[in-house]
């Protein structure tokens, strides 16, 4: 029987994961495959620890080199995270004849077009479908599942610990910082919580599915990224008031003329917190859930849901991606879908959408003194902008401290909103603490 | 270019949808695989119409036996529907060589344990995905994406036609058969309707999924199947006002000692009208949506949900197929995963089992004439069934009729509560207008 040998690199609590399903569901994978699946080595920087799981037979070692240049492996786990020394492991491995799996968004992210061609040189595989949506298939359902479909739109929650500050700010009507903290105290935020609250894990994910969706090269450093932590359990209120819920998506569209026969001229990528409506399927996302609504020209709206993140989902996305090269191993590689769902010669540089050219409906909070005149002027400012309102509210009254107005308005471009926004903000009796959202409607 | 060549047998709604993708979708096709996929011919009884496509270059033939011999066609895609003729051309389509894609579930349901063995020994692949979900990709999650686990639970909305008639009942307040003629007259139910309603549609695409979940052989005929038709207005609104909505979901679970690693004894397969809670994610599925609910070991609980029927979704299911296919064109077919999750040779006779004990939680609703000691009589029954009571509700009164009874009860054995039942309806002033639903936690 054919006999696949998998090394690991790094043993956190993914790479445990990882060790455990090829070891506990060895029988399963072996019925699966009609192949053995076998974890020959793993390397991690602390050796002299309880693993948790019996790991005998398993060559370790603290010298990542030695797994990604060794002579009996034949798929390398990544799982080290970052950027370095991730990306220097993984290019030796593909230089050594090696496929490779990982769950790190963000080395997919930021040298995923430096690696691709050297795999698609080799003949060799990069699996990456635990990077995006966790345990949830997603990828794979964008890539194959939806092959036959120009992708029409993407919205992602991709990022649990946002998610999951949301939901609890949501239901205990608590503000940001002490969610956070509590976030914090249970392990769904890191101590510096920059990276998922600020929406550039998201960005990270956003911009790999988007590439993936349009044919496009990865284009992280363009995708626009506002976090949630500007948001207050008042504004979740008011939204709530006016039929929506805030969460923290990713948005991918296609533009151009000739969209639908795959002339995608520009690519909107865009994080940042949005209304959506209760009744949509995302609403229904809680906690630290991700899910990915996916639409295409043929299929309509398709969702995907699940475990974002945690040991066990994410290691069951990382070794689909082990079995998914077991499958074709050793030498039908090149029959399976190319990583990102195109040849790789047919991937193109397509431009990212500039944000001002970006068409949204807004949600806009400003702080302003109860005078009389005051919507009266800014309403006067969004008319000359030819911004239409969909809903105003004003619900608190006070003599001396400034108060929220909220305003829904109806569609229109970030430049003409950002042009309408400094001239309000230049008006009297308006203070410059305005929050500005966005909300979307999906469909389903 | 490598070139696939296929074959389209019947050209109604969903043929006519592949026939467009392959057509319009050339350009994305061919950048996704490196691969050409040509519409070579297309079979119908009725040639002579406009089928709103331009056809041109593509052999048109009223004889379907043309396509499965054809020495030109790589792929044969079925889509007669119905057990016969469907099941004689696929297997001529599959001794002459030739992969086979199909939406026909009722096909797979019944003889597709007679035309995988064919298909594998041949080196072939059958693409099914459209059978079940539409455009969902829900197969592929489960046979690929989720390959690392084993399969804890299966939950599937999986008929259209009953979704949408729950959601309209529950919306409008109305009962069955109003909106039963309503979806008749918009398309969304056929003349006679009882393949849907009935559940045997569901029935068909549950034992599709369980026997890929859980490696066992596809056992129709044994999966127990209760419709959606002696629901009223007023069960819809008693769940609602105990916390849940009426789904017809199809339920898939393996039972035995040692599930955890393959050891699958007895598989339980069930459709019949469920109570599901308000905030779960199935309760949102509606209108004719699907959604397959599947929870496995280590990726715990994930959801797929989209459009489960309609030309255009489920003709994105089809080319999905054909494209897996031309993927591993011509030499790569044993490449790909297969058709049913496990290698043939491993797949295995599993029992079902019996209702009887099957374990579930009940809606009971009586219909009682109002007397003192109706209700203690009927819960000492269940008492000495040692059946637990969550809930009672009694809400109307009235002297000369009988009244509905609603309650819920904890969790029991189908016999145990089939034997309870049966004393309670000899029981005084209990009529035998008795409906029975069950319900279900999901926890998502």
């Amino acid at each position: 029987m054919n006999e696949i040998r998998v090394g690991i690199l790094g043993l956190g609590t993914i790479g445990i994961g990882a060790a455990r399903i090829l070891i506990e569901q060895q029988q399963l994978i072996t019925r699966r495959l009609g192949k053995q699946v076998r974890l020959v080595a793993a390397a991690d920087r602390i050796l002299d620890r309880d693993f948790g799981l019996d790991l005998s037979g398993v060559r370790l070692t603290d010298d990542a080199s030695d797994i990604v240049t060794a002579d009996d492996i034949d798929v390398v786990i990544e799982l080290i995270g970052g950027y370095e020394p991730a990306r220097t492991f993984v290019v030796t491995a593909l230089e050594h004849g090696k496929h490779v799996v990982t769950a790190n968004k963000a080395l997919i992210a930021k040298h995923g077009e430096e690696l691709f061609p050297i795999a698609d040189e080799k003949g060799l595989q990069i699996g990456f479908e635990a990077a995006v949506g966790g345990g949830i298939p997603c990828m794979k359902a964008l890539r194959e599942g939806l092959a036959a479909n120009t992708i029409l739109s993407i919205h992602g929650i991709l990022n649990g610990t946002c998610n999951f500050i949301l939901t609890k700010m949501e239901n205990e009507g608590a503000d940001y910082g002490d969610v956070l903290k509590e976030a914090q105290a249970l392990g769904y935020a890191e101590a510096d919580p920059t990276f998922d609250v600020e929406g550039i894990d998201t960005a990270h994910k956003l911009s790999i599915l988007a590439a993936m969706a349009f044919g496009s090269k990865i284009k992280f450093d363009e995708v626009f990224t506002e976090g949630i932590s500007r948001i207050t359990a008042a504004d979740i209120v008011a939204a709530q008031e006016l039929g929506y819920r805030i969460k923290l998506p990713g948005t991918a569209k296609p533009h151009g003329e000739n969209v639908s026969h795959g002339g995608c001229e520009k690519v909107e990528m865009r994080v940042h917190p949005t209304l959506v409506p209760l009744d949509s399927q995302l609403a229904q996302v809680s906690d630290s859930y991700n899910a990915v609504l996916i639409s295409g020209d043929f299929v309509e709206h398709t969702m995907y849901f699940g475990r974002g993140a945690g040991e066990r989902p994410t290691a069951s996305a990382v070794i689909a991606d082990v079995m998914d090269i077991a499958s074709g191993f050793p030498d039908g590689i090149r029959h399976l879908a190319p990583p990102m769902g195109f040849v790789q010669s047919a991937r193109t540089e397509v431009p990212t959408l500039p944000m001002a050219d970006v068409e949204c409906e807004y949600y806009l909070r400003f702080m302003v003194q109860d005078e009389p005149g005051v919507i009266a002027s800014i309403t006067a400012v969004l008319a000359d902008h030819r911004i239409s309102l969909e809903a105003v509210s004003q619900k608190e009254r006070h003599k001396t401290q400034a108060v929220p107005v909220v305003m829904l308005t109806h569609e229109t471009t970030e430049g003409n909103m950002q042009a309408a926004i400094s001239r309000i903000l230049a008006l009297p009796n308006i203070n410059d603490d305005l929050l500005i959202l966005r909300k979307e409607s999906f469909g389903a």
